[in-house]
């Protein structure tokens, strides 16, 4: 199967599945269910041990439950940032081996309850969960969610549209590069720290998917597999071509010198290529006034030919390094 | 952790995370949240290899994905069909080894497809999912849901009810013992394939959850962990005493005779004590007419002293063999 990746996989097993009675099925940033006039937002994300987090990483540090529970809520109400919305409600299904602490589980239900609070997602509650026996840590979570001013799909940029980012690009990317590299964890800089905590606890900025459907944005979607393999599934999605300005680029990759430094990798890589930030990718309409967090980097252009690409500098960007599982 | 029990993690996590805004919060067969009005059922559940089910028992038989993916959906559903819903819309969460095969993830695919249509889920549609690696095969399924007649709590049974299942009771647990049996499945009988397939391809009875409702149940839960264990928590959560009579479980008993000639078994410890299958616990006030496929297995009483509990045929019954994953 790993010859297929992921997008090969679904696109294998989607056909099998109606999702012929769906507000929206699968293939955005989250589902979408009509309820009583109202659609309800569905997104489901898992995270497993030795895939997604290790318990011990190469650089030494140890990474606890506390850092999983904040991710699990955090790239999940991401997906509903993405669409415009606001999480209302969430399911955890928990696996464990049977060696694990009952304090791991405080420790995780801790992440839960601050991402929830720290993030702003005032109106998620918790409504249920799943607790069983595996060998290995996994944590599927599934949130649920609401959209004041209408869902904003990946598929609507138009040509001439403004792309623009808001949140951090790269940083999870660098401090998972620092995690990976064999160099004691004792001795990193702030700036270091920093880093690592962006993987660890990312921050997906969640006034900014509302407020970018209220403003008019024509597309959205969430940054959590690296910008250029993003970026691609945007210009896919919306037959047009996505042209990136490595100038517009630099600030982000400015921020990632600490970690550059320590493992020798080149900063605008961790940009181009580095996922989990769940920042959000976002195409505004030229004239359309674009608020104030979200950073222009590019323009959409009419897709020549069958296939609508990511360019940057004007030559045609692949994701050669941006995460699949399956790849 | 294995010391405290299921039930022991989710009390000591549980205060940790605030459900204060759920209309309805952990602890029950589904999660609820209102939406404009009206309210949406959630529940989840997670499937793991070698926890809820072998790749290969020790039968000989091969389960295959097909009747996992038809699995993931039916317990899910019997959830809802516990509140007296209807399932709406699905999220499936697959973590699997790079090894699985294209053909193995179609298969399951088909059993998700084909669980929605034979059980007569008309309204579920699958709406998202996510596909990551692991070591084991691991699904996670998120089911929403509504209910037209209002939800019914496992906590309403009042003094005076009438204890009522419909659906099988055993079934599934006989399968299980039959597949653990170091007995070739090639030998094995009509009757004992039936059984098997109870373990494989539940049925959980979608029309009856509703019915129940809108015939005005007071309370009602699927039977996923055993009778008694599922009854014990039918009778703490509404404070009453559920007295059951050995002579209305024979009929169940009699139905598993096959597996029990193959494995020596007491069939009554499959009644009892067997999970899986996925039919209906439900109380019915006295003088209320109960849906026919409903069978009375006995009375609620006012439960004497701090603890109310299940007997059988008058004797204290504990779930000594019904399942928990951290027992």
């Amino acid at each position: 199967m790993g010859d297929l990746g992921e997008q090969g996989i679904l696109e294998a097993i989607l056909p099998l599945l109606d999702s012929a009675q769906a507000s929206l099925g699968p293939g955005d940033d989250a589902g979408a269910l009509r309820v009583s006039g109202n659609e309800v937002l569905v997104s489901v994300d898992t995270l497993v041990e030795n895939q997604d987090f290790r318990l011990l990483w190469p650089s030494g540090l140890e990474h606890n439950a506390y850092d999983i529970g904040w991710k699990s809520i955090a790239q999940n109400v991401s997906d509903i940032n993405a669409m415009g919305g606001r999480a209302t409600g969430a399911v955890i299904s928990l696996s464990l081996p049977k060696s694990t602490s009952l304090e791991w589980v405080r420790d995780f239900s801790r992440g839960v309850a601050e991402a929830i609070a720290e993030l702003g997602a005032r109106e998620l509650t918790i409504l249920g969960g799943d607790l069983g026996k595996s060998q290995e840590i996994s944590v599927t979570t599934t949130v649920l969610g609401e959209c004041e001013h209408g869902k904003v799909l990946r598929s609507g940029v138009r040509a001439g549209d403004r792309i623009a980012v808001a949140g951090r690009v790269g940083a999870a990317g660098a401090g998972l590069s620092v995690l990976e590299h064999e160099h004691d964890n004792e001795s990193w800089s702030r700036a270091v720290r920093r880093l690592v905590q962006a993987q660890c606890r990312p921050v997906p900025p969640l006034e900014s998917g509302p407020r970018a459907a209220e403003a008019g944005a024509t597309a959205m979607m969430d940054l959590s597999d690296g910008l250029i393999r993003d970026a691609g599934r945007m210009a896919k999605a919306s037959h047009v071509n996505l042209e990136l300005e490595s100038s517009a680029l630099q600030d982000f990759a400015l921020r990632l010198e600490a970690a550059s430094e320590l493992t020798g990798t080149d900063p605008m890589s961790w940009v181009l290529y580095g996922g989990e930030d769940f920042g959000l990718l976002a195409a505004f309409p030229q004239g359309l006034e674009i608020p104030g967090e979200f950073n222009v980097i590019g323009v959409a252009k009419p897709a020549n030919g069958r296939r609508a690409v990511v360019k940057v500098d004007g030559k045609v960007a692949k994701p050669e390094t941006g995460f699949d599982h399956f790849a």
